[in-house]
């Protein structure tokens, strides 16, 4: 957990230096703030999409701010939502008259700032403002989280949530509209994961949680939030076999479903590994008759050096499906029409 | 360094049995060995491209098999070369006519296996085949480097000789041209590394190396070979100032040239690092006037759970500009049109 940084104060914005300097021709920012991000590609008429949290997930908020995706994104620092002020900076820029869909996780912070912007919105700006929070973990699900104190974190499965919302928009759907697919991706995506090792923090320097060099935690938080079951690290097949089941029963999925899958790696986790675990989601989806369309495997929510991964479905219709398949290209994620 | 796998000796074959389930419109394998990776698009009269190497450098060698990139890749296991068997195999299935190129880096088992596949080639298949042994490192350069014992490891930079040879292979080049091309940039590539913690071989289970826990290693290659120097973690600036001006005055680029860069991470170094170490990157070649038409940051080229990245240039010309621009499609990379 070495890390090639300089002074930690200066590491958000000295990323921030370095993502506009690569990628120029794609993102700005709003307000000369580096924290508030925006899209150069504008399309006028369209519904604006903002997010918005903390550093450390990378390419999880920003990094889906691009064409067919996200216009706009608050950059907080690490695991510390931006301001609301950043969030309304970003409102204006990225509003062309159609309004503005605001969708991020569901964080105490994210919530309390996202819903002061939305205010600012409509009293300071005119602009209309909807919200939607995705909570995809099963993990976190407390008993009331199908009720209106909704519990669940949310993790990686937001990546759906962004690519269909984000496909919503871009053929011009209505604000309405696109926060009808938002909810409705919302709603049938599911994620899981596993935490091997933690990270650091840079301004606090030491590792968040310490976990034993045999063990692993099932249904860790993205920031290492406490899972709901640890113990000695098992192999790769055992590990599904133990946390896919879970998300399984949760929506629940069903025999003829189809799904697009995510196996996302928490940063210290390599590829290859993360594949050996699709293996294995692959096979007992066959055994359900639960059919793939579409299949990601990769660092799509990272914890920074955090060992571990996640797995995340997402039920589809015929809108999803052609949502999630549409063509998208943001600095960090590419996606021909499929 | 935990990993998310079953038994050891398992790896290799469950990681491709989980690739060519996720991606099975795109890749397939010859000989009926998952090791004989072939891409599923052809193109009648196109050159072939094949690579090949040991396993643990996801997306390297693998993932760059694809529309505009490679045509095949023969696949060892964690840090072992292929065999030659393989490598021919996968020559007679991506043969169309126009014969075939490998390129591959500058290890010993893979020249020895790539020589022989070659010769099996010419006289089982009367299939030409060209090579091009790609070592763009400069902290492996021994002093007879410019001769003709080229002593250079091949490391990220075969991303870029991948990349102009796959564009060249698409624009229809004969495989005089697209070798010219390949060796036009190799040429022209250079990189450099430093490494802050081991990996894990599977079937070894420890380890490769040890390094104190308040120290990186200089040009550190990406299996844990020995770099240029150990010392003490520096700042990320740091870093970049002792490893650039290496890269620099090796080729050596100069004032107004112009580069594609990669900044590449081993593995185990958040992304956020990597644009960190890009700000500055940046900044050095602002003051040198060498100006940069496209940029790279992420995993290209890892060592598993690796910690540590590193830095690559391209010079460009008009020819290499315009295939580093060129479309290309595969389940690791996807770049559209620039």
């Amino acid at each position: 957990m070495k890390k090639i940084i300089n002074k930690p104060e200066n590491f958000i914005a000295e990323m921030l230096e370095g993502i506009y300097a690569a990628h120029p021709d794609q993102l700005t920012y709003a307000n000369n703030d580096l924290h508030c991000l925006v899209s150069k590609h504008k399309v006028p008429g369209k519904v604006g999409i903002s997010t918005g949290g903390g550093s450390g997930h990378l390419p999880l908020f920003l990094g889906y701010v691009g064409k067919g995706m996200l216009d706009g994104c608050a950059i907080g620092d690490v695991f510390q939502s931006p301001s609301a002020e950043q969030m309304f900076e970003i409102t204006k820029e990225i509003d062309s008259g159609a309004g503005v869909l605001y969708i991020y996780g569901n964080y105490n912070g994210d919530i309390f700032n996202f819903d002061m912007a939305a205010e600012m919105a409509d009293f300071e700006a005119e602009i209309r403002v909807e919200s939607v929070v995705a909570g995809d973990d099963v993990a976190s699900a407390g008993p009331a989280n199908r009720g209106e104190k909704n519990t669940r974190r949310g993790v990686a499965g937001i990546f759906f949530v962004y690519k269909c919302a984000g496909a919503a928009a871009a053929e011009m759907m209505s604000l309405d509209e696109v926060k009808r697919v938002a909810l409705k991706a919302c709603d049938n995506v599911r994620t899981m994961g596993v935490g091997l090792s933690p990270c650091i923090v840079p301004r606090v320097g030491k590792p968040g949680f310490s976990i034993g060099d045999d063990e692993m935690e099932i249904g860790m938080g993205i920031h290492g939030e406490t899972g709901i079951r640890r113990g000695k690290l098992l192999p790769a097949d055992e590990i599904v076999d133990e946390i896919l089941p879970q998300i399984i029963n949760d929506l629940p999925y069903k025999s003829g479903d189809e799904v697009a899958v995510l196996i996302n790696g928490l940063g210290g986790t390599p590829l290859e590994e993360q594949y050996v675990v699709f293996r294995r989601v692959h096979q007992i989806l066959q055994a359900e008759n639960i059919s793939i369309a579409r299949v990601y495997v990769g660092e799509y929510a990272t914890a920074m050096e955090m060992a571990g991964l996640s797995i995340s479905l997402l039920k589809l219709d015929d809108e999803l499906k052609r949502l999630v398949k549409a063509q998208a290209e943001t600095p960090f994620f590419k996606q021909f029409q499929l």
